[in-house]
């Protein structure tokens, strides 16, 4: 499925209150759900939303995760989350994430996301053919 | 169901970096995630954990919140969490907060939650005969 | 201060997972954090960011909040968050929101919010007088 | 300074509805909170409260993290969280995590933190004398 890495998706965020620590920036576990909507983002985009792949019976819990911080974001930043699916495996699925600051593009931190593919039982899966087939089509 | 005031459960949460925002102290939404822990444990005392109510197929969502701050707690703050049942009704339930800092007493905020009773599917239902009756022995 | 209640702003958030608990609905603390996003962009629109109300020296703490829940909000809906200004003391402000599901019209949830003025040592004081002067226009 | 892997702290922590999402298992960006719990209370173990490290003008952001899953936490689990200082750089500090539920001590994911020592300015620095003559004789 050599298509995997052309597939991206962009989308932004603007940071709230809730989302700082008393540092004056934002808390190093929330880049995690914005890695969430990244990679939400990008699997509605190739027309398969997260919410019907689970009507289908199938989850992609994480199993891994890595996040490099480089700059902080700070309170009202408008963030970009750039989402990259890095490689789809028969049973598993990765994705690679930039966050910059959307007004002047520092990028202010990286990371990355494994995921198996379960079914309802939490049992590994291999990962829905219409889903794998979009895939190497490049999400078209 | 007279002994409702009577029940009361006091349990403490020690503030990480994560609970504040960039004002220095804790982000108002985390209260009730102090409310929770709070009615968590003093259902867990009266013999009621909240998991084995939602076993036998009974949800108490929440329909109403207010909280009242009056000082700011803050970064590694031993907070204790003061939580009464206030009230008992044939399909639902209500308790009452107080947050103080455990160093010195002070009170930081005082709040209030109203639970509908449901089943599994979402429809309101009477309150577990059990949980109704322990209620009204005081938790005994 | 009579124009109070004719500001007002509508902004949308999609729900994320991390939004949601194991009853399949968003959290109940998480719709406060949406009642910030609501009463910042509000803000944003009358020309106060309140990234710079605070770096002119003023905060406006959160000191009673209340919400009332009508119909879960779920993962992957789409929101909308209705904000009006609707008190503007001497050295307070308070808002009111309105949660519904963009897709339906739904309403979610209502809720409330009351600020008090503060300078930057936490002290109460007047609010800003530019500010006064711009929601006494209607926030032209 | 090798005797940093000698130093480790054990704390425990109740997981809460807030902490699920609609998998019913526990959102995977809180594991990163427990990580904070965790160094927190091995500082605090060896005299050196982040809150006094603060005081005192130095700053442990994070600058790296990681974690992996094995097994998923659930509502009401009762969470180990085991914490060691692996490595303290001229500047830097890692930490090692295991979390692991209290009932049967099966292991639900093991994590990595690296943190930069800054001033208060942000800039990077030497940490602070005290701490590392502290950790180089095993927090006693």
């Amino acid at each position: 499925m050599e298509r995997a890495g052309k597939i991206s998706n962009s989308t932004v965020y603007r940071v709230i209150y809730g989302d700082t620590d008393q540092m004056g920036v934002v808390y190093y576990a929330n880049y995690l759900k914005w890695f969430e909507s990244g990679r939400s983002e990008l699997l509605r985009q190739i027309g398969f939303p997260y919410s019907s792949i689970e009507r289908q019976g199938f989850h992609f819990p994480v199993t891994e995760v890595s996040c490099r911080y480089a700059q902080p974001a700070r309170y009202d930043d408008l963030v970009r989350i750039e989402t990259t699916l890095t490689e789809v495996g028969r049973a598993s699925l990765s994705f690679g994430y930039r966050i910059s600051r959307s007004s002047d593009s520092t990028v202010l931190a990286t990371g990355a996301t494994r995921h198996a593919c379960t079914d309802s039982m939490g049992k590994v899966t291999r990962i829905p053919a219409l889903l794998a087939r979009a895939i190497e089509h490049g999400g078209s």
